[in-house]
């Protein structure tokens, strides 16, 4: 491992904090308060240069005022003091920090007084929405509390200009994304719109990090990033969103590059994913090498996850016996006390881990068994698990190979994501497919696909309540705009001609531009001439 | 006057600045953001030793993300720099700041510099709310940007520690109280529970403000706060809530204190008090003599009203003509072409007032005459006037005066009040004759009227959708906890009959005591002896 000199950055890495998640729970609400402020404290601990975030620092996007209040007073807490900061920051602040109103880093603020600046992306909860667009970092950035980088205001294009970072003799240059819908940056990638500037000079000798909030593993054709969009140049990359801690850098073989994937602090889904130990990494950089050590975070709550399948079980019991509920219901009792005990032994000698485990037993009942009511046996374990209410999970294999629809929905994959993101999928596919008819059928005539997907989606997600009024408003005006520098009589059938000639790209003077334009542009790219318009294929 | 010498304070006061308010509307949007911008540049302009705020800084319980940067921004902004301070605190600031989680004066923190701190009670519309009992102040707290003062737990009594201040030999003790229901603390004074308490020595040396959020103006019987409520050793008394400017301090010569009234830096409603040019105070205070300085806002959006009887115009039309109502729609078409050109001439040479004035034409229609359909009248103005929808108001004298119902609900002083108030007013009315009727039938077992109103209340007004479920909760837990102490067998008659025992005050353990134990405490004082327990007098 490297020493800890004056060359060598010490950055504490980690993600997916989900500030506020279940808050409400009697038992698990103050999880997320309580690995949050251990993370700080390793942090401290180990004198870091910075700390770096990898996105969804909150689970809501507007996060409650308990929330707000309690990440205020933790940031206060462990960021502000004496403790000198031993880097410099060479890049454009103005440009690194751009959307920011106070757009520098925070330690060289005069009038705050920061021991351990914390840099950070946003992640899919907590991105920017609304008319302000604006998102929660930006008010923990408005109090000179967190750096938030990596943000875009194009929805086409990237231009990511690095964060210049220097400590004695060792160089580093942090690019960062903000979470964007994965499909659109797929796209963008796809479409070499997506660019990363390096320094001019001693191209060789920065350390090159990339901080990415997106889907890593393949969840339909272009809903994710495959590592081989990214520049090779880099030498890590540091992934957030995907919640499961693989954490030890893998390499890349295409790309020569590692990937570290910290994985959240925070357990917000019952799978298999989430069981794996929740850790934090610790990073030192010393010239183009590193190192890091990943430091186990104690006062997560455990979660054990076990499988059984109860036609392997027939010497106990079979789907003719008469009392074969009974039977099994002990069976899995006698599971859910076994994998009690289990966590028992393991948080023994471990003070900081919370009493009651998160337990899931997931009971596959193929071969004639039959699920049964949860109410009782969860009441068995009420005092004694933090999730009564979910422990058994009912599953069954197809019974039939040749079932068409099998492939349609991969329902497992969808269910190992957290529950908010299997109905944000779903809106997704809604939207896209109610979006997909009305092109057809051309009931869109004054809203884009994308802005009018965006809004519903916004309604949904992020309880942008004013979403959906706020983009026809606009639309409504741009259209006006349009019209009136046409000087168009304002016959209804001559306005509808218009807008369609607006529609078709006759004008290209919008900013948003939805994936009509992106088609259009692919089209035009294969040279393939003609009507660039869909329609007329 | 008095000179800025080393021995003067000088202190900005304003009140009542809703931030936020109808923060959507195209018009008038950024106003209060705008005027708050005004406020904290006159601080920094006068070289305030602090600004003093009455409450109500925010519009909205639960701030919108952007009233909330904004405001960061805006303190940031102004409240930090090397401004050095010239004034110590030498009262407890433990017991001062005691609900922050940094229980010491911004200023003083060695990880901030502050330059102008920021000392504010809060108001009705950002009191603390819900399970975490906190308001939007505490987030500024936390930030380390205000001083948030006045706060108390109890809500049958009050303690007050005044945060003592002193610079060079000038001596001022700071009372507040938070916005508290005018009934409750009413009964408070009235039960004398509450106390101002004073420094022991010099007792003389003092100059002793209070800072006061409550109904000035009295607003049925107990639904305000009488001057002669207050202690007489007071000097000068701040009045928050209040929305009209009476800034020049009034002397209570039977109390022998100041009361100033500053009014909001905003017109929230379109009554003739919120139509009195706004004004901040610039307050010196040497030894125990003060001078208040009137500073006019210039960023306020004008707002000019005016009352016309149509009855009073008989020589230009009456109800009988045909075409009478063109000729009143002219007239007051006219009216307020009028009005916009007094607004037009006050405006010249103030650039900083916004374009669009706020107008108010009250219509008296009594005489026969009819209102008329304001959407076209609405149209004519639309590019002119900030409110163009609702310029008109029409109005009607009560034809009979013999009208025994008049004097039931006073409309006029509920208009008067912001719309926002008047839900609550009437909620608040609701919510209390739902509980009297309740208490006569007994169908109040587990939930004390006080905690249900409030939950109820706290639900309607300040988007605590948890209110009422976590009230119940608690009540649950609270006759649970009861219940086992007392060992009582689980047979349902007798939990009701201990239940009953609880409610009848069996028991003393509650923080938290409802009107009933108030109004059995009176009977008690009062010797009357018997039955404690009204039901049964």
């Amino acid at each position: 491992g490297s020493s800890d000199d004056e060359d060598t950055f010490k950055i504490l890495i980690a993600t997916d904090i989900h500030l506020g998640y279940l808050e409400k729970d009697a038992v698990r609400g103050n999880d997320t308060f309580v690995t949050f402020d251990e993370i700080m404290k390793h942090a401290k601990e180990n004198e870091v240069d910075f700390i770096l975030l990898g996105g969804d620092l909150f689970h809501d996007n507007k996060p409650s005022r308990k929330a707000m209040h309690s990440c205020l007073e933790i940031m206060r807490k462990y960021c502000m003091g004496d403790k000198p900061i031993l880097f410099d920051i060479i890049s454009d602040q103005a440009v690194n920090f751009g959307s920011s109103r106070f757009p520098w880093v925070n330690y060289q603020d005069e009038n705050l007084n920061i021991s351990t600046p914390i840099f950070s992306v946003h992640g899919n909860h907590d991105d920017p929405t609304g008319a302000d667009g604006l998102c929660a970092l930006d008010l923990l950035s408005c109090a000179g509390l967190v750096n938030h980088f990596g943000r875009s205001r194009s929805v086409e294009k990237l231009e990511i200009s690095p964060i210049l970072l220097q400590k004695g003799s060792t160089k580093i240059a942090l690019y960062g994304i903000g979470s964007i819908p994965d499909e659109r940056l797929y796209r963008m990638f796809v479409n070499k719109q997506v660019t990363m500037l390096r320094p001019r000079e001693d191209e060789e000798s920065w350390f090159n990090m990339f901080v990415i909030h997106q889907n890593r593993s393949k969840h339909g054709a272009t809903n994710y990033i495959p590592e081989q969009f990214l520049d090779d140049f880099l030498d890590l990359v540091i992934w957030g969103h995907e919640h499961e801690c693989k954490i030890t850098p893998a390499r890349n073989e295409q790309q020569l590059f590692y990937v570290t994937q910290p994985g959240s602090s925070v357990v917000t889904s019952l799978s298999p994913g989430e069981a794996v130990k929740k850790h934090i990494g610790l990073l030192r950089v010393k010239g183009r090498k590193m190192n890091l050590q990943k430091i186990p975070l104690q006062t997560v709550r455990q979660f054990l996850i076990e499988d059984v399948t109860l036609a392997n079980h027939t010497d106990l019991f079979s789907p003719e016996q008469p009392n074969v509920m009974q039977k099994v219901q002990a069976f899995c009792q006698q599971k859910v006390e076994e994998m009690l005990e289990e966590a028992e032994r393991d948080r023994l000698g471990n003070p900081l881990m919370p009493e009651k485990p998160l337990i899931r037993l997931r009971v596959d009942y193929s071969g004639g068994f039959e699920p049964f009511t949860t109410m009782r046996f969860s009441q068995k374990f009420v005092d004694r698990v933090a999730n009564p209410k979910d422990i058994l999970h009912f599953t069954r294999h197809r019974e039939s190979k040749d079932n068409v629809k099998e492939e349609a929905i991969d329902f497992d994959m969808l269910l190992s994501r957290p529950s908010s993101e299997v109905l944000q999928l779903r809106v997704e596919d809604l939207v896209k497919e109610y979006f997909q008819t009305a092109e057809k059928n051309m009931q869109l005539s004054l809203l884009t696909e994308q802005g009018m997907g965006k809004a519903v989606q916004e309604y949904v997600d992020k309880e942008e309540r004013d979403a959906i009024e706020e983009l026809i408003n606009y639309q409504l005006e741009k259209t006006q705009r349009y019209l009136q520098e046409r000087r168009v009589e304002a016959s209804e059938e001559k306005i509808d001609e218009e807008l369609r000639k607006d529609q078709r790209g006759g004008e290209r003077r919008e900013e948003v531009k939805g994936r009509r334009r992106d088609e259009e542009r692919k089209v035009a790219r294969g040279k393939r001439g003609g009507d660039r318009w869909r329609r007329g294929e």
